[in-house]
């Protein structure tokens, strides 16, 4: 069949809107209708040339919502009219870490999908006969892509496509990050670096989960307004001090109870593990740094009781977890209307990059 | 009342075994018979000059075990004859840091301490007058010493004290690392960084909770044998391979559940994190870095699941799990005697030290 998409041919090219040719699914595939897809900053990461991972030409988009419209031999979990947001992170149920219940990093088709193909190693799209790539195992920005069974949500049909969508990447990383990763209990002091979509994410997550303090921590003062609208009790740009570790430490008599790095940096990295309480404090690092860089703090943190995590996908379980954030957002639990700031159609997927590298947009998302 | 100690007068000259005045307890104070005390590298560490917190004159010493003489007023959970191991992280049971389940780590008295005084700010000992310092709270290297009662774990009448006296510090800092702090859980696969005291207090703690796989892994051969027979299933040289983290994550299918790092070396910090699984590998440091050393990494290792953490006497709360870890070593569960390779007078304290710069001692233990 033909899609329609948005095919990435090149680095630091611009996307083009154009048909592609679908193979339809093969043994435990399935056939999805996407409905609306999020363009997010790994979108643009992978795009600019920057990812050392990144390949092409491909069919980006990771962050989508749709219906499914055919499933391949062997699929029992989902049928046509199934409504579904894709997982970059699968959840296969299997393999040891699905069955470890300490993470959610399925290793089931990792490789084949970092490779940009389907499990059995080849691809579903193509123009004149030659392969385009998969990306993150999703392809969002095409109308319609194949995704493992493995890789799909099934999600409440009552939910809008426009805006769950932002639940398969930036809501589930920034609130799972709070909720699953470091679950952050009522009453905590929390400090959030960054207060872009995934930092907003984050203060609504510890929000949710009844933290009593939550302070955001931002270069751009413009950026505190609507993170109080989220949840920030407090906001502290580091500009405004010598030493934001400090200011933090003594504003909350002794440091947070948990952090969350939300920019990529390594060096806010450090502040956010060294402002955490002695004794107890947890940093969970959700940004990603640029390649080769490194982060560091002497070893006393760690041995006078603070700890340092990371967060990916939010530790949630696709499958399992993708649909009760769905629900969160459906009773009214958390706010996505307010983060999704533009919409636009495929044609003006462009745009949606454009606004992002201004700063203009908290999310974009296309809608097919 | 006089008392014998060995007394440091100067960073890198020799202790002097001599007659000290001791005043008695005041009011929340004990008077302590101190029975035996182990020479750890600590008090080697701040006799070096290198403890940028050590004073001088000061009486070393902080893992003993003897008996309440006398008690100050208001002394309610000892008394006389009662047999005690004291605590240099004391265990107020009102601090904020007590409340809190996450740390062992008790504030009360911590400022006091580290300036080597009781927390009315005063020496209980002294010569001609002119006071000496306390040390860690404890100064075991005293015949007689003076604690405060928060101090003070009360342990079984049946203990030998030249056994138990090495549960004040060595002993709970490597079991408790493992059940305290990283809470190991059976199963588990566990590398061990540094064969010496601690190391070997970490395995058999490891064994203790049911680990399956417990690797050692030491420069020193010769370590092996003792680590064997404390629970050892694996020894590592890494002088045998390119890259030691390759090599342990080869060889356990994909990494360690748990580390940790016994030595004190940051480069060898770094290696027991990278030897994690990704996922839900954590890494503990349990070594004391020099000053000023910093610990690095990539952040990809943290937000691909693995975690980094520290920990300080074990993690244990000392009234409450000293007693029980007495408790574990007088059931068989845990072997101190074979760790105790040197039993001396404390008028020869200082072959202790000997001992232990050459490397000939696992520890050395000072009975009066």
């Amino acid at each position: 069949m033909k899609t329609r998409a948005a095919v990435a041919f090149a680095a630091g090219q611009p996307l083009q809107v154009m048909d592609v040719d679908l193979e339809g699914p093969k043994a435990g595939e399935v056939l999805v209708e996407i409905k609306a897809s999020g363009v997010c900053h790994t979108d643009a990461f992978t795009l600019s040339g920057d990812d050392p991972e990144g390949a092409f030409p491909a069919i980006l988009g990771h962050e989508g919502a749709g219906v499914v419209v055919d499933v391949g031999p062997g699929v029992k979990g989902l049928k046509p009219g199934d409504h579904v947001i894709p997982l970059y992170t699968p959840e296969c149920r299997e393999c040891d870490y699905c069955l470890n219940p300490k993470t959610n990093l399925c290793q089931a088709i990792r490789s084949t999908q970092g490779q940009g193909v389907m499990p059995d190693g080849s691809s579903r799209f193509s123009i004149d006969g030659k392969p385009i790539l998969h990306y993150m195992g999703c392809s969002t920005f095409s109308n319609y892509t194949v995704l493992p069974e493995i890789a799909l949500a099934k999600i409440r049909e009552d939910a809008p496509f426009d805006k769950v969508c932002y639940i398969g990447c930036g809501v589930t990383t920034g609130i799972g990050a709070v909720a699953f990763t470091m679950k952050v209990e009522a009453g905590a002091t929390v400090a959030v670096f960054g207060l872009g979509g995934i930092g907003l994410n984050v203060i609504q997550g510890a929000k949710m989960v009844g933290a009593t303090r939550i302070i955001g921590v931002d270069t751009n003062p413009a950026k505190a307004e609507l993170a109080k609208q989220f949840g920030m009790t407090d906001f502290v740009n580091p500009k405004d001090y010598d030493s934001v570790v400090d200011h933090l430490v003594q504003m909350t008599g002794g440091g947070v109870d948990y952090s969350f790095e939300c920019i990529g940096n390594v060096n806010v990295m450090r502040q956010a593990l060294e402002c955490c309480h002695k004794g107890w404090g947890r940093s969970c690092i959700i940004g990603v740094a640029g390649a080769g860089q490194e982060i560091s703090t002497r070893p006393f943190q760690l041995v006078t009781g603070r700890s340092w995590h990371g967060s990916a996908f939010g530790g949630a379980r696709g499958r399992t977890d993708v649909p009760r954030i769905v629900d969160w957002y459906m009773e009214g639990k958390i706010n996505i209307d307010d983060l999704i700031t533009h919409t636009m159609p495929l044609d003006e997927i462009n745009n949606a990059f454009d606004l992002m590298h201004k700063g203009e947009s908290i999310r974009s998302v296309v809608v097919y």
